[in-house]
């Protein structure tokens, strides 16, 4: 198994140009729109006046720490408009971005150390905290933004800053004599590690990185002994305990998902990356437990993860309330990270299959379709006046939960903008004879299969449609296998080529169809996507009595604004009609789902609350219901969205 | 109207002896059991201590606000023992209880100042802080102790040191010259001055009590300006907004129940006693306006008040949340006081039914059966893991809701006691020559009503029997009008005087038995009990699709205990049969109800949250359930709960 997982490569995003279709599409709004909104954004709000040192920076009143984590934001921007450069270059932009770097490389410090706050706001608190203060996390984010500016650009510049910093904790973390034996409270360093020395060839950076990861929960805690040389009682952390950021025990003997979701996709991403690039067989058994646990128990069927705002994550084992649910964008884009790593460990569809859900859902739902407005959060029902954050200020007008344009702590909008601008590099991958082609959009890859140089081509209407149809384009006939994933929603498939129906098996959710193939071949996959009405797990307490509806990988709600109000009372009954089409007046052109509903409500209701069932009439009025995509909700008029509605 | 209302007494605690049934072994376990326990925290956690302030007291490293709460768990304390000595004479507790009056009035300093935390241990910041540090929360609780003290033993040392404590803060706050317009950020000071106006006849404290209410939320707000005058920004208020603690506008401009509810609730029970002691339109109408929307927007069907625990109180219309329900046992107990007042404005059932809907439910769910536990929040539905409180620890193995012995901020438990030591004086109100009877249960009173000296006795096995008995006892026939109460929950009943059937009208929820009563009269009144399934708003999106049981005045509960666990897939078919019965085997004989339900599970699972519903068979398991009282859950093994049961 080890030595097969290094042969699995992902076809880098250069070789995959997507042409139009849903991620074509979100690709031109993220380059468009997101991307700009960001960065006027950073410069708004001082993130990027703080890299020149000389400026002046106030120390804030409250949420100092936040302040703390600003380069991580500028990091993040900078890796979005690496991966859009690499297939849409752009001078102006590029030059946006030189721009950047160039403050950056002012603001580091002879010894290599490279953070805004802690040069300028707080000198005297370097590395002191590394539980709360988030400098590698600010660290790991300039690095993946390095690597992909380098990429895009062939400038190496922040390149060298960011192996310098890197050199630098090097130099004061690790077993060594002489080094403090810390690790990042806010996991993230350690993937960007394994980027970076995948792009320098040092491995000094690898060893970095699974030290930090080996390092992680060992005896005496790290934690605990900088707050006592800071003064503190460790039983003072204000999250109780370690497991919110995964330090309570080590990793290979953690065996739930748990604490803050965000920090623990990226710990468990990096603990993947180690894996296959090691081949460690307990952190390969580590991945796969702490993601079947994750998968099985603690993740909502759009791929949110977290359903606590206390700590920003897990709970325990089926515990998924809709309303409240956390869920943060940054948390889904992790899980996204996470699944593609853990199918080059085990290449098996069903990783995939999470990351598609994550994708069009609970990831995509967290910037608006015009791309300049974003969720943190994303419940899979809402109310008027239900954001938990506003209770105090008892407003009895109605409020809605929307999309704002930033944030005090922003990690989900540049999130958002580098994940898209990298889909294109999710598409493919080649293990040694094998490609394998994980999603479906249009889009025209140039591949390296077997020895040969080939181009596939795709065309579809995924995700409104089945149908994906492939054409091989190669100079020379090349033998490969062409690995088509038949999603997991799938229950029917046809595959031809050339027009002639095969009958290949499916394996770990692959149909393999092995030959040479000829320019101008055409593979034909036929999904068939039926509107399925989605059942929960019946430990799911908050789910009980209600479906979700989904079409192929996508996940529909209700909203306000096609249903009327108090959408709790609508009930799908069990035989309803649901018709799928696509609604050419929405959002360009989206899949959306009709079908019989009931309005289950008295006729009338007096002053009270509460009333004797006996005495009402139930007027239980048909309705014909209408569902959209839920990663496009929020985006009309403000209003209630149910994803789980009641069956009747 | 007004002066209809200063007509209107209830009958005093020492009038009404409660013989046995709920109230009576409800009040044996808070004598024998409750009050002791309560003195055994106050003694272990220091709080007796503290009144000996020669004593050296810690300033807590944590939550030292909550210690300057200390004072009122003593004053609630010396309320139950006076409630409870006033019916139930105990020499060694009225030792006890004098003991510690001892150490009070040894507190008090020259000026009448009584604060153990602002003398003890911050003298310096002594009235800086009326917003959060209570120091008049702690004075009324004391002079609600000290006037119970009085009435059971007839000793005035602590009246005495408590309405000198009432001219220190006299002295100090109003809006003459050279006092400050200051009122206190927790009300219950306003209606324990009533209380110490109607015992000294000084109309000083009911002047003050009155300015309190009168001042509260004018501008400039007070609560700015001490906040700048401390050298704080009033802005850094950790609650964001006074609505919190209802000062953010005159209570008369107040439209809506808002805010952290003990304290709104208490606040409207003195707004009540000012507009009923001095006959204030405006303040009726207030009261009038805020109770209607507590009871038909923002209330549980136990009694319950208050959604959230951000703030510990309300959030908006309708919201009703169950498994995260704060419904501090405390809100309920204050909606108890609130209500009884506002019959006293308004003799109408109406304001009963609500009394009596908390008192059964949200109220008595506070303390365990034996006595010695307690219930902050009362949830109406509980799942393993779900204490919100809890999210951090990330805990996986199973964890259930319970009571404790105490809490660190222990207001629920004296509160609960005093309420439970003083349930006699809720029973009935004399009103010229009508004698209201507001609650049934066995017990015998002595009343003056229309120039006549009766007695009256109720036999009754209520609430889980709805026939109630009454015999009168009278030397000389009395002419006057017996209005029992109709409960709002009852749709058909009888009344019969000496075996013979009336067809009295019911006013204002009493049938009134208007004659002149001889000795030996008996009245019977038998309230048609059936299980009644009890409907949500259509607005509560949280219990849509459900109901409640509710029997008399008693909502049931599924427990785990009954019906194993995963509740939420239990449904109760709209026909099924529903049995009551007593079950004499449970919590010393209560009421229970059976019936029949489906348990709708798949009959088989995969390993996977969300399977499409075609793919699954649905057992749909007949069952035989059985409910509880709400108010007796969480006794026996640890499991789940739910009050709002799915239908089907």
């Amino acid at each position: 198994m080890i030595t097969n997982i290094q042969r699995l490569e992902s076809i880098p995003a250069t070789s995959v140009e997507i042409t139009t279709g849903f991620w074509g599409e979100r690709q031109a709004t993220n380059r468009q729109r997101t991307i700009p909104a960001i960065y006027r954004q950073l410069q708004l709000t001082g993130r990027l006046d703080a890299w020149d040192l000389n400026k002046k920076r106030e120390r804030p009143k409250r949420h100092p720490v936040v302040h703390m984590f600003w380069d991580s934001d500028t990091g993040k921007w900078i890796e979005a408009v690496g991966h859009s450069l690499r297939t849409h270059p752009d001078p102006a932009l590029e030059k946006q971005v030189d721009d950047v770097v160039s403050l950056i490389q002012k603001a580091q410090q002879p010894d290599g150390y490279l953070n805004t706050w802690f040069t300028a706001v707080d000198p005297a608190n370097r590395w002191r905290n590394l539980r709360d203060w988030h400098e590698m996390y600010n660290a790991g984010h300039l690095i993946e933004g390095a690597v992909a500016y380098y990429q895009a650009t062939g400038k190496r510049e922040l390149l060298d800053v960011l192996s310098r910093y890197a050199d630098h904790i090097d130099s004061r973390f690790g077993r060594e004599d002489g080094k403090k034996r810390g690790y990042d409270g806010h996991p993230e360093i350690e993937l960007a590690l394994v980027k970076l020395y995948r792009e320098t060839g040092e491995t000094r950076y690898l060893n970095l990185s699974k030290y930090f990861i080996d390092e992680r929960g060992q005896q005496p805690l790290y934690f605990d002994l900088e707050a006592r040389e800071r003064g503190e009682d460790p039983a003072d952390f204000w999250a109780q305990t370690y497991r919110y950021c995964q330090a309570h025990e080590p990793i290979r003997d953690q065996m739930t998902a748990t604490g803050h979701a965000v920090r623990a996709c990226y710990l468990y991403a990096g603990v993947a990356d180690i894996a296959l690039e090691i081949g460690d067989q307990t952190l390969l058994d580590t991945s796969r437990r702490l993601w079947d646990d994750l998968t099985q128990h603690q993740m909502y069927v759009t791929g949110g993860l977290g359903p606590a705002h206390s700590n920003e994550g897990f709970t325990f084992a089926y515990d998924l309330p809709n309303e409240t649910a956390y869920a943060e964008t940054c948390a889904s884009i992790a899980l996204v990270f996470w699944a593609h790593r853990m199918f080059h460990i085990d290449p098996d569809a069903r990783y995939i299959d999470i990351m598609e859900r994550a994708l069009y859902n609970g990831v995509m739902s967290g910037v608006s379709y015009e791309g300049e407005h974003f969720f943190y959060a994303n419940p899979l029902s809402s109310y008027p006046n239900v954001n938990p954050h506003e209770h105090f200020s008892g407003i009895t007008s109605d409020r809605y939960y929307r999309r704002t344009e930033w944030f005090y702590c922003p990690c989900c909008p540049p999130n958002l903008a580098r994940l898209v601008a990298s889909i294109n590099s999710y598409f493919y991958t080649v293990g040694g004879d094998t490609l394998y082609a994980h999603l479906y959009n249009p889009n025209r890859a140039r591949v390296n299969v077997g020895g040969s140089a080939v181009q596939i081509e795709q065309q579809t209407g995924y995700p409104w449609d089945g149908d994906v149809h492939f054409t091989i384009q190669s100079d020379q006939p090349a033998t490969f296998t062409l690995a088509l994933r038949v999603p997991g929603w799938c229950r029917d498939f046809q595959v031809t080529v050339n027009g002639t129906r095969l009958s290949e098996p499916v394996m770990n959710g692959y149909v393999r169809l092995r030959r040479t193939w000829s320019n101008g071949d055409t593979v034909t996959l036929s999904l068939a996507m039926p509107v399925e009405r989605i059942a929960p797990h019946p430990m799911i307490r908050q789910d009980a009595g209600c479906i979700a509806l989904q079409r192929g990988p996508v996940v529909y709600c209700l909203e306000e604004a096609d249903n009327w109000p108090q959408l709790a009372n609508v009930a799908i009954p069990r035989d309803a009609r649901l018709t799928p089409e696509v609604d050419s007046s929405l959002f360009g052109g989206v899949g959306v789902i009709t079908g019989d509903a009931v309005r289950v409500e008295p006729a009338s209701w007096s002053n009270n609350l509460y009333e004797p069932q006996s005495t009402l009439q139930y007027a239980n009025t048909p309705l014909i219901f209408k569902a959209i995509p839920y990663c496009f909700w929020a985006n009309r008029e403000p209003g209630e969205m149910r994803v789980w509605m009641r069956e009747s």
